[in-house]
């Protein structure tokens, strides 16, 4: 396989904000370039109303990081539009060479926490904003919308990623991706399944019925060459009437030649009653077996409707809704300089809500007796055993943490510009994710109002941001 | 440049829905892929609750399908997916060798009406359904977002787009392209400005403030660099306690040595009443010329509103609500088979809506006498002048279209494989987008509840598909 797999696309210095350049220029020309520099990437706000986010997309990230160079087409722009010679010849040998910790892939993430943080010179801290804001975002907003489809469709269903006619461009690649991360069981995408080693499948489209004289030979030609492989599009004409009918006659064919139907699906109409007709039928007739797939702008609360209503769908084949996120197309992750020259620094904000946290921080996930999750304090780097922490805008509200078991939630995947975490396949990634999930208390992954995570700030961490922010105001 | 201009991605073929190539050999081990087949591209509702669509993403489409090749690694995987040894064997010498009739990107469109027309063999005009699907889709959808946001921000105002690090992945490359064709006036994406020739900007970021000890220090370092191009952040630590005087400080020295302050940026608080502040404060001190630009959560109905409120922006910075599409994040296209083997096919539907129109079609769009937009017909390939049109779901409601002018829409893009068609630059996209954009009147453009463009059937179409529906149904 030639696919370019390390890299999120070929040129990725260029895959940037203009003023990452202009500001790296006027580091470097200023002389402040080598100023050691720590940023945070962090959330705000869930997607989706919802009480969680799945993180992903760091194995591109760190693959793009690691191959992120200037080439000759990049310089010539460079030249072009201005930036200075010496500027031009810094950039020619660049290579990141700072240290980045991470939350692994999988991990369920909450807002505000600093899930990733970059070390490194001034310049390279800043350089790779854009792409690491662009590569996280999507795919930690597909994975957490994943998530919840299947959360919604249960354990014992099947959700397929049909997304890639409606996805945003070249989005595509990365949302099937980030699905499969999320909990999707493979896709229709056959780019993403060969670079990412999914499962690939697919029914049949309405064109292949409209091809034919009728709808019984179409099924026929199709399962005469997909013997054991084949899901009959059921609504072409008529559902009930003679797409299911048609389906029965080519399953008792099949089946006098010694194969199995292996489903029908459904693309139209009321899905709840068409499904429990249809099952009745395919029972009646001996083929309790043949399973139903349903399609037609699916989400996670159609899903949730159709299960509580009983419908007997096997099979759910989500696309739009899935692949761009719909309500929520975007996850609001920020890149936020924490630490310059040795010294904690913030953002103050018009927003409280946008004020940032100073220095060098970690994450512990607090643990519970049966090992669920409590919540998560923020901490400065040499922090170890925090007595309490408090909730970030209202410091009174606060929750004692003495003795509680805890996981250190970042872990170090760059040091120096060398990458020293192994990324897994996308398969241990979910094996990871479902780990986490599974002690993830039920009330934070419901639908509507979910239960708010605990996030907390641990006293040192508060009194640093406090007396900052009384530095800032008064200078 | 090496940019790989022509190509969507890099291995195009595979960048398709499973079930195009699982039906392809289908059709090919039956034998019928050679049949003549016509496929319609047509969207069913308007995004954003708009009037109107901005058509975009020929150029990559056609592109990609002159590209469109099966490589090795494509090979190999259909070969471990099971696909047989013949099949194969016409994937190796696969290439598109049909006919492509299209409207033109930057034209504008309308619900239902066939904008473009694919003709060729079964299997050919199948396999290219979910590239084009995708290519076309998000670039109309983010062509038409920018469109009413550059409108509502009026000709005089500056609109760039700052999408990229909130962009849906790769999907950012052709979101700026999009938004260029759509009316914008620049991006911030360096990738994008160097692949599609557009030009490329930026101010600065919170960190390079933080960077520094002081705010004015930051701005003068910032302008001692770029003492004609600085636009300086101003909402770091108090906007109009310290941003905007220190920007005046700094407009008042660069002025001494002979430059002048381009612009200041508002990125927190209430935007309508910074903006007159700040514009006061700059006038006061002798710099009407300074540029205000804005930033944060914008779109079109924030720009329209703080137009209403007079507020003195000169350029606003729009990212996410642009390049995803905000609520409406997908165009809702689809292709549809038309006619096969020489036989107009439709798709019948539990939903009336979503009845498709049999046969060959082109559009003819008619003109009012002062040549702005009456309505566009939907005609068979050869009718030549129909006397009515009418509605396509309540024939009762008619048009007379005897004597008036019009245009038709549809161009021949590609023939027999090869592309006929100059694809023009953006910047001439963009012209002729404005050009068709001032004849549609201003009802058709407004936000809430625009009026809806006349789309008709001749008569002949109607009876075409009233016959073929009754036949159906019968049979």
């Amino acid at each position: 396989m030639r696919f370019s797999d390390f890299m999120y696309i070929d040129h990725p210095a260029s895959y940037t904000d203009y003023y990452e350049l202009t500001m790296a220029q006027g580091y470097f020309l200023a002389g402040m370039h080598e100023k050691r520099s720590t940023f945070d990437y962090f959330f705000r706000k869930v997607p989706f109303d919802g009480g969680y986010v799945v993180f992903a997309g760091l194995k591109e990230l760190i693959e793009t990081i690691k191959h992120l160079i200037f080439s000759e087409e990049e310089i010539e722009y460079l030249v072009k539009e201005g930036f200075s010679d010496e500027f031009i010849q810094y950039l020619r040998n660049f290579e990141f060479k700072g240290n980045i910790w991470s939350a692994r892939e999988g991990e369920l993430i909450f807002p505000n926490e600093p899930v990733l943080r970059v070390e490194g010179n001034l310049l390279e801290t800043q350089l790779i904003e854009t792409l690491l804001l662009n590569i996280l975002n999507f795919q930690s907003l597909i994975a957490t919308k994943a998530s919840r489809i299947k959360y919604a469709a249960g354990e014992n269903s099947t959700v397929l990623d049909f997304g890639l006619r409606r996805a945003q461009g070249l989005g595509g690649i990365h949302a099937t991706r980030a699905a499969m991360i999320g909990g999707f069981d493979g896709t229709s995408n056959v780019y993403s399944a060969q670079r990412f080693s999914i499962p690939a499948g697919g029914t049949m489209a309405h064109s292949w019925i409209q091809s034919f004289d009728d709808e019984l030979t179409a099924f026929k030609t199709y399962c005469d060459h997909y013997p054991n492989s084949s899901h009959l599009l059921v609504d072409t004409y008529d559902t009930l009437g003679s797409g299911v009918p048609n389906a029965i006659k080519m399953a008792t064919e099949l089946r006098r030649n010694g194969h199995e139907l292996k489903g029908i699906r459904l693309d139209s109409g009321d899905l709840a009653y068409f499904s429990r007709q249809a099952r009745q039928m395919l029972d009646n007739a001996g083929f309790p077996d043949v399973k139903i797939a349903a399609s037609n702008q699916l989400d996670e609360r159609v899903i949730a409707s159709l299960r509580n209503q009983g419908a007997p769908i096997d099979i759910f084949g989500v696309g739009t809704r899935l692949v761009t996120g719909d309500n929520s197309p975007a996850l609001d992750g920020v890149y936020k300089l924490s630490s310059v020259g040795g010294n904690p620094t913030m953002k103050i904000s018009e927003n409280i809500e946008k004020i940032t946290l100073p220095g060098i921080k970690k994450i512990y996930r607090y643990l519970n007796d049966d090992k669920t999750f409590y919540g998560d304090a923020i901490l400065m780097e040499e922090e170890t055993h925090p007595e309490r922490m408090h909730h970030p805008t209202f410091p009174a509200k606060k929750s004692r943490l003495n003795g509680m078991d805890f996981e250190e939630l970042l872990i170090p995947v760059i040091r120096n510009g060398k990458v020293i975490f192994e990324m897994p396949e996308v398969k241990r990634i979910v094996e990871y994710k479902n780990e986490r999930f599974s002690r993830l208390h039920s009330e934070y992954k419901r639908f509507d109002n979910p239960h708010i995570y605990k996030i907390g700030i641990s006293t040192r961490l508060m009194e640093t941001r406090d007396h900052l922010l009384t530095e800032l105001k008064n200078g």
